[in-house]
């Protein structure tokens, strides 16, 4: 698994018809690795939602910056939250309401490493992975149902179903939270699994070749040493 | 787990005199969260070596670029690796012996995500999570033998040893591989551990708090179906 690069500049590539998959453009169409990439709707919401961490990045004094964070999906909208405060946060500044606001530009990308891939030769040694990356402009969430539809989301995202089984953000949480939105416009979704692909003159050296699965799992729940009595864990772990 | 902000200016840190550690800067000591970041040498190395993929963050016409990628590290430097014809590696240019050449602008990000952190609050979820934030300049490594031992690296960084047990890249994959090289200088960690922080109020709210730790293992490993006969599994996979 290598540096890729995305943004082929792209004459020939159709606009997908297809109302469950994205359209690709300059920035989604890899100049290599075309094999692998998708725009499928579907795979994209499969690897958004599978996550806990999304690697945002963003251009601060004219430097890229990448910080790893939680988010939530509602349909088509990425949310990210952080304190009103937090550089990144004030960076993008105004609302969707705001027509002269530009916002934030941003690169937001998941990614599962699902494999080690060992091949014969060093040179197709390479990792199985799912990755999403989307390109956008990040805007702050100002509407006040819409914040509280996102912090439920970012919730639920740790947790199917435990927005509904905690206190709810009170106003001055609500207060202190900055929510910046980001639409599923520009995505893609590339991919590699399955086995090593050795040159055909290395197939007969003698070594090893194949490829290691990584498998994630949940360890036993810790609860919480204050816990109060008679409080027992929720189905929606033990469902996990 | 919510978006950061890294760069706060910071007049008040005094520079680290141990040697195990990386000198805090202005861009590595957050405005927030100040007590989850560390400089300390050991913890970065053992977070980048447990990791299978970095996100490497550049800017491309202004815009920012998040990718996934594998890399190796060799004592205090980073490699990362792509085809000669990969965008970004065009755009790291020269090398460390031109120095007119600027290099390419980049920050690394490395992130392990241990556990769910559900509070009582909807405003205290969080993650457990240990990261490494390396902001530099790469630049392209010409230089044969540190090519080779670049390379060498990324195939142990996938397995420890298989780069000695897998035939080495010919004079044909080396000229196609282009790698880039980055300092661990500027670089922060930060981690969170334990248990959720509720506030005091809601310590007798009837809602369940505690951590669903991740877990993460190798499944069984499957050989390619075209190994020729009598390579058993060698013993540093048995190891993993």
């Amino acid at each position: 698994m290598s540096v890729a690069s995305e943004s082929g500049i792209e004459t020939g590539v159709e606009t997908a018809t297809d109302t469950a998959s994205y359209a690709p453009t300059e920035l989604t169409v890899p100049t290599r690795g075309r094999d692998r990439a998708s725009y499928d709707q579907e795979l994209v919401h499969a690897i958004l939602d599978e996550a806990y961490v999304c690697h945002l990045g963003f251009v601060r004094d004219g430097a890229p910056v990448v910080l790893p964070t939680l988010y939530g999906r509602v349909g088509e909208r990425l949310y990210v939250h952080g304190s009103t405060g937090s550089r990144p946060l004030r960076m993008a500044g105004g609302t969707r309401q705001q027509e002269e606001d530009p916002g934030l530009a941003v690169c937001l990308t998941v990614t599962h490493v699902d494999g080690l891939v060992l091949a014969r030769s060093a040179f197709h040694h390479s990792l199985n992975y799912r990755s999403v990356v989307i390109h956008g402009t990040a805007h702050q969430v100002t509407d006040p149902e819409e914040k509280r539809t996102a912090l439920d989301a970012l919730v639920d995202h740790v947790v199917p179903g435990r927005s509904a089984d905690s206190r709810p953000a009170n106003a001055k949480e609500l207060a202190a939270t900055a929510v910046l939105s980001l639409d599923l416009a520009t995505v893609s979704a590339k991919m590699r699994t399955g086995a090593p692909s050795d040159d055909a003159e290395d197939l007969g050296l003698p070594y090893w070749s194949g490829v290691v699965p990584l498998v994630k799992g949940y360890g036993a729940v810790i609860p919480s040493a204050d816990l109060a009595p008679g409080i027992d864990t929720p189905d929606y772990l033990s469902a996990l």
